[in-house]
């Protein structure tokens, strides 16, 4: 009865905590500052849940991820003695390293199996415009681009996944969110979407703690994106 | 400066009369009714400018295109004479035709060339549900699908456009609209879009009297969408 899958795309399709760091390292480097890259890319991302806080709690409204990375950004670099450093222009360009984020090899592959069977969207906290450069940086074939621009709203709140599915013309339960985080597909499961678990056990470097297994028995539990298109039957 | 293209898709991309006629004829044929399926075709899209003016003109709140689709094709069935002959589940199956236009011959291989150089989006007023199956159907390689679903308003009313190049993260001068629609081009300069034409001459079959030319000097003229990738260096 599946007909469309909803795809986190941070984490789960891409790997956000290489890539970032990669352009942090270069970023930086160009401007002859010596930095810790990967730490660099972990307290940037540290902010990302408490800023959509602000706006899932409805003390600010909705503005786009990148507004938000970008003003994360900013206080990290605050937080590592760099404010000075780097000018707005420069800001912006290395705000532009989220939309530069390597796939998981699996991920390419994967999601073009599961093409030829399923409507694949991505269904991020991300926008639509980074998500769509986000794809054509690493060729990723969305069908669609959804999520929380379309709902105004951001994961887990419902309304990202049931407007998601409504873009689509589908009912909640025609549709599964697949998801390397317990909290997103225990969210997409409350709103009636079926729901997938994929593993990615060094999305937040070598010493992760957290989603290293799943901690509901989800619809579909896979390794990797090819994983799941053969257990899809894709 | 043109980072991303806008494409209207029914006649700019996909051949909608030949491929709804053919829907037509296979359905009426599959149950003995003998049909001359081009008028049909034509009949049911004449109602589909009447349809979208309600919306526009706030008479009615937006709906999603495939519900004025299946109203229309209510409509048309009683001009024919039908009405009695197809059921509410085979009304809905109709509407689907829809979703099953073949592209241009050079549809694919323009956007695909297209693609490697701008951000390509559908900007129809089509939905997104619609859209993204009738892209599946015909293979067009969008980045994004975009349109009346994100402003929930029709073209040519402005903020369909400023909607669209607003999700890409664009200002309107960054953003081409490619139609084979004078009007869609007009309205879409007076947004600060970028313009160009592509030749249908086919579009509403061979006795078709509007939109053989361009009728203002649009940035770009080409013949078709392979035509344009060659104009635009793509």
């Amino acid at each position: 009865m599946i007909k469309a899958l909803l795809f986190d795309v941070f984490g789960t399709v891409v790997d956000w905590r290489s890539g970032v760091a990669r352009e942090v390292e270069a970023f930086f480097t160009a401007r002859g500052i010596d930095i810790d890259a990967a730490a660099f890319a972990d307290a940037w991302r540290a902010k990302y849940q408490p800023a959509m806080e602000k706006v899932r709690s409805a003390s600010r409204s909705y503005v786009a991820l990148e507004v938000l990375h970008l003003e994360n950004l900013d206080e990290t670099l605050g937080d590592f003695g760099l404010s000075a450093s780097v000018t707005r222009a420069e800001c912006a360009e290395l705000n532009r390293a989220w939309e530069k984020l390597p796939p998981w090899p699996d991920s390419v592959p994967g999601l073009t199996a599961l093409k030829s069977r399923y409507i694949i969207a991505a269904c991020s906290n991300g926008s639509i415009a980074l998500m769509t450069r986000l794809a054509k940086y690493g060729g990723l074939p969305w069908d669609a681009v959804l999520g929380a621009d379309i709902a105004r709203a951001y994961k887990p709140q419902p309304e990202v996944y049931l407007a998601s599915a409504s873009a689509l013309g589908l009912a909640p339960e025609e549709v599964m969110m697949v998801a390397a985080h317990n909290d997103d597909l225990a969210a997409a499961r409350v709103a009636g979407l079926g729901t997938a678990f994929v593993g990615r056990p060094t999305e937040h470097g070598p010493h992760q703690t957290a989603d290293l297994d799943p901690t509901s028995r989800w619809d579909v539990i896979a390794m990797d994106l090819e994983d799941l298109a053969r257990k899809l039957d894709a």
